[in-house]
């Protein structure tokens, strides 16, 4: 397999944290997005949607973070990262959505650049957006793990799975960006327990090829 | 079932669309979005994210659209909205994520209320930045449908599934707000044809029990 990313990318990050958890083994294809590269040449050509993370196999492009790790899951199943009752997938993948449409799609680059370029926004103004996003939509995670009685050493039972995945990466960003993470100690126990774990080690943007200070 | 739902939510219409392919029956339970109810009673201590849709099958409260999808088609398999091979799958929720995750996070009430209310965009700022998302959104959706050859009468193959419960909302929406549709004529194409059939038509917004005109 290959993976196209960035060692920042959040939804790049996740994917590799799959990866690692279920043991796979990949070719690591920077694309570097502040650059760009993402909308030029051969990857364009390749990726319909021009963002990372794209993960190659058998000749198949296969993209959207959620989409490439449920592939993975029915491809590779051991070990799982959803549990085996539909109420129980049900509930981690609207933990991973909670993620994936209500707090990341807000404040990855290109919205960043909108905003500065085209609403003029100042550089405090940007910030707070990206706060704002962060912190309320965090809270919401962190309201759904305190509600159900589901929640055990990671986001659902005691294995780290999906919703883990999609978790440390949000966490990463809160923190480069100095978002407020007292209002969700859930959320930071279970991102210290899974950063405690090797996947989650090898999988974060300092240990990737094109990490950049 | 019980399906708490806004006639105009999109991501409600999603939902709407799967339950009605598959001749499933629900109590439908109207939620104003405008007049916040989501926020408030019974409502936001059932529902963490504060957000519609939300299924309730007994006596669990599922949320987030794509999961709640995903829900309906282990629990009910009959007809499938995804298709039998991984990586037919994978196509098929990459295009649902690429609308889900992409587009409409952006241009949902809560953002558009932000735009507004905390960085003083006018009405124009905020339509070309609604149109924006929508436009450059859908035409990566358009590439992705022209790219592979897997496209059919619907967004994969012959039969309509869960990429077409994303597009056909996301495509009501780019009509209420004006946006530019002549550059996306192959997913123009696959509206029309869901939209002659009864379960869209019987979806969507305007036949909703709490639809306003």
């Amino acid at each position: 397999m290959e993976l196209y990313n960035y060692f920042r990318s959040s939804a790049s990050f996740r994917v590799r944290i799959a990866l690692a958890l279920k043991g796979l083994a990949y070719d690591y294809r920077p694309v570097h997005l502040v650059r760009n590269e993402q909308l030029e040449g051969d990857y364009a050509t390749r990726s319909s949607n021009r963002l990372v993370p794209l993960l190659v196999e058998d000749g198949q492009s296969l993209s959207q973070s959620l989409a490439i790790i449920e592939y993975l899951e029915e491809t590779h199943p051991q070990p799982p990262l959803l549990p085996a009752d539909s109420f129980g997938r049900a509930r981690v993948r609207a933990i991973a959505q909670d993620i994936a449409c209500e707090i990341h799609p807000l404040n990855n680059l290109r919205v960043l650049r909108y905003l500065v370029k085209e609403l003029r926004a100042t550089e405090d103004a940007k910030n707070a957006w990206y706060r704002h996003w962060v912190e309320t939509g965090l809270e919401a995670v962190e309201r759904r793990l305190l509600a159900d009685g589901q929640t055990g050493l990671f986001c659902h039972a005691d294995q780290p799975g999906l919703a883990d995945c999609l978790l440390v990466p949000q966490i990463f960003n809160a923190q480069r960006f100095d978002c407020r993470l007292d209002h969700v100690p859930t959320l930071m126990a279970i991102f210290d327990r899974c950063m405690a774990l090797p996947a989650f080690q090898a999988a974060q943007p300092s240990a990737c090829p094109d990490a950049e200070s």
